[in-house]
Formats: C-alpha cells, structure tokens, sequence
C-alpha cells in the first residue's frame, strides 16, 4: 500500500474567491494524476453572505469569531455554496469529487475550542481523522473535497481551519500511502520579502526556518502554515510544498514554490 | 446480496422545518435497524433564506422558479445548512451518516429539464444513479443523506425533486438489496379526505387507485407521489409505504399508514 502516493492539496479561500483562478486551479487539479484530496478554504463569500443578512463579522487575530449564526452562514456557504460548486465543477471535468465536511462519514472529528481570553464560539481544534475510511474513498477512485468544518461528538457542526485539516489528514494518511502536502495559495511561496513577490524561498529546513523566524524576515501570518508544515514532515508526510494555485504541477514536481524539508 | 434489506427513506420538509418533530424523526431514524438512506426535501428555510437576501421566490404548481441567483440559495441550504446539520445530528447518536448531493461521487446524474411553457431553471430530471457506489457506501456501514439536488454532465447543480430522487435511488438499489421505500411527511398517510386526518387509507393498490384518482378523492398533491411509488413497485421495489414522520418504525412495521401494493 505503501507504495502508492497521494497527493493533500490545500486550496486557499483567496483562489476560491476569484472565479477565473479557480476554475484555472480546479482543471489543473483534475489532471493531476494519482490519489488526491482537495481542502478548500472558506474565503470572503461567507463574510459577504453574512453582511447580505445582516449578520455581522468580527475577526480577532485573523480568525473568525462564530457564533450560532455565524455559524449557519459557514455551514451554508463552505458546506453547501463552495463545495457543492467545485464537486460539480470536478465532475464536468470527469473527476469523480465527493463532497464531505469533517461530519460526513465522520472523516474529521474536533474539540469545541475552549475558551480562554477569547470566546471563538462554534470554532473546532483538530481531534481525529478517520483514515480508513478515506482510504476506502480512494481505493475506489473517488476524490475527496473537503470543506473547512468540523464536527464535535455533541453534534455540533465546528468551523476549522483549512490548513490544520489538511495536515492533520496528510498526516493521518501517511500510514498508508507515500504523501505529498500542497499548500496551493496566491503568491508564488514562501517570500523573503512580503513586498516583493520574485523573493520565494525555494528550499526550508528547520534551521533556516530558525534563523528567517528570529529575524523577522518570514511574514507573522505565515508561520502557522510552516509550523503545521514542519509538523507533518517529523509525523510521516512525505513532502510538503507551499505554491501558488497556478504552478500546481510544477510545485508537484518540485520546480516552483517553496519546497520544506526535516 | 439479495438477503439484504435496505429502507429508502424520504423526510418531507415540513418536518425538517420543525426542530421538534425533525429531531423526534432523526432519534427514530437512528434506531432502524439495517442499511438505510435517508432523502430529505428542502423546506420554508430556503424561501426564508432567499427573502433575507432580496430574492424574490417564484412558485408556479408548487415548484420553485430556480434562477441562478435561486440555484444558489439552494445550495446553501439544502446542500450545506440542512444536510450538514441532519449529518451531525446523526453522528452525535452513532449513525454513521454522509451528506451527499447528487453530484457528490456522481451518484445521481440530472438532466436540465427543457423549456417547454415554462421555464423552471436549474431544475432536473433524474436520468441515472450510480447503484455501485451507494453500495459500497452501505456495505461500509454508512448511512447515505441526501439532499434535493443534482448535476449534469456540464457541470450545473441543478434542483431536483426530493420524492422523485428516493424512488429512483430505491429502483436503482433494487437489483443488490430487498428495497422498502418509506415516504414520510406530516399526515398519518394518504387521506381519503383531505380534511379528516382520520381518514388513512390503509392499503392501496392501482385498481383502488383508480377509482379513487377518478371520483377526485385522492388530493391532488398526492398524485405525482403515488405515481411515483407505483411506478418503484413496478420497477423491482418490494414495498412502499406512505406515512407520518412519527410512525417511522409502526409504519415499516406495516401497522400505520398507507402501505402501496400492486
């Protein structure tokens, strides 16, 4: 079993929201050959159809604060609107997507988070991933598409991070296949100067990591991603590279984006 | 495989509408012994939902005008808000269940219905299911929810009738399972008057039905149901029973409601 590779490709909310790189990202996505699974972010639609009824957002630290209506709008929106949407796009383009939440078939279970200084609401860490039955997914030739929710086992639906998800799931699945994780976003990698995007950092290591990290020089909000990134290599994954949508293939084939190593 | 017994379940919206009766049903549900699907219809959220965002809902002979702007409200909620919770609830009393459209692993392709006088949309007619797949779902101990919509091969989710879709799915799973086809809604089964919630007919087969379509006694809503359930009995289904969401167990039981015969 070990032998056969799987690719965990995280797609961010950015590429999501534009109708044009998407669709660019979803065709290319499709012709990736092999196992795959798709995490999709959540993107600027669910605080768009929140403001459309009147439901106001409140970020803290960059993460979304939801409560009982925040959280029907992330259900209807990453569940249902977003999706929904890219399963059909995939199947127009004959690859057999499934659309699932952390719920569904209970592939991703998480911990209501608790509450400390701040009161995230519905908001979901991480607790289990049910490897087998995303295995058995696979081997049948289905394309797993996740959104970024959670469930508790009060049946509480739990809105999650996108790009925890996809480590927790690469990680999960390194048992049984040789995985790759992607982190499919809208720079060209990791930069070593947020200004300039032609500044992408071709190779990390965790010294490297070390020294950019003390010196500032790696953006603050890109931190969590290359900790989960770090993470997952010391946990089994086989690889992991942060691209841009567009370079998909090339990221794959190790020629574009930020390639990190142990 | 034909040993196996599958129920096919419809839940009207009428009874998701209610949290009360939706969770009652969703407690019963959960306890039916065997494989089992559950197919749900939309309900008043998405009218109340596309009001709350200045969508104007068009109903013409109780089917909704599903325009793009429609098509996403739809989506939304029948495809996010209202499966996902179902699945959650599920899972938090141990039914492993899995929320699906019809594009989700292709298993019920839809053709846009042409527009003859009217034009509906992004409405579709059921054209095939993929009884493999939902098999082997099944056989992996899953419990299939769906929700009322579909795709075509162009890549359009489309609307679908919730009642047309669990008799399709039920004549599909009719060649690996011993197929029961349970419509539950409201009412304690079809009424011989429709003002007299007394008036349950107990057993229906095409010669009653007859007399009955003709002297008008049979409320008009019913008949495209009806048809329906003649035409899955016809097609290989073992049994059909229309009946109130409360009596779930009674009526697969064969003790309540209207048990459809040929």
């Amino acid at each position: 079993m070990k032998n056969n590779s799987l690719s965990v490709i995280k797609i961010g909310g950015n590429i999501i929201d534009n109708p044009e790189a998407s669709k660019n990202f979803l065709e290319k996505f499709s012709d990736l050959p092999g196992a795959k699974i798709l995490i999709h972010g959540g993107g600027k639609v669910a605080t768009q159809t929140a403001s459309r009824l009147g439901i106001e957002t409140r970020m803290v630290e960059g993460r979304r604060i939801t409560d009982r209506a925040m959280l029907e709008v992330v259900t209807m929106v990453y569940g249902g609107l977003v999706n929904k949407n890219i399963v059909a796009t995939l199947q127009s383009l004959k690859t057999n997507a499934i659309g699932l939440t952390g719920a569904d078939a209970g592939i991703i279970e998480a911990e209501k988070r608790p509450v400390k200084t701040i009161d995230y609401g519905y908001v979901g860490d991480v607790k289990s991933v049910n490897s087998a039955i995303l295995t058995n997914f696979l081997e049948n030739g289905l394309v797993p598409v996740i959104a970024p929710l959670t469930f508790s086992a009060a049946g509480d639906l739990l809105n999650t991070n996108a790009d925890t998800m996809a480590s927790a799931a690469a990680v999960a699945l390194a048992g049984n296949f040789n995985v790759s994780l992607i982190y499919c976003f809208e720079k060209d990698g990791v930069l070593s100067d947020p200004d300039n995007d032609e500044s992408v950092i071709s190779a990390l290591e965790p010294g490297l990591y070390a020294t950019y990290k003390q010196s500032g020089v790696i953006n603050k909000g890109m931190i969590p991603k290359l900790d989960n990134s770090f993470d997952a290599l010391a946990k089994g994954v086989g690889r992991v590279v942060i691209c841009h949508a567009k370079d998909l293939h090339a990221a794959v084939e190790g020629s574009k984006g930020t390639q990190i190593h142990l």
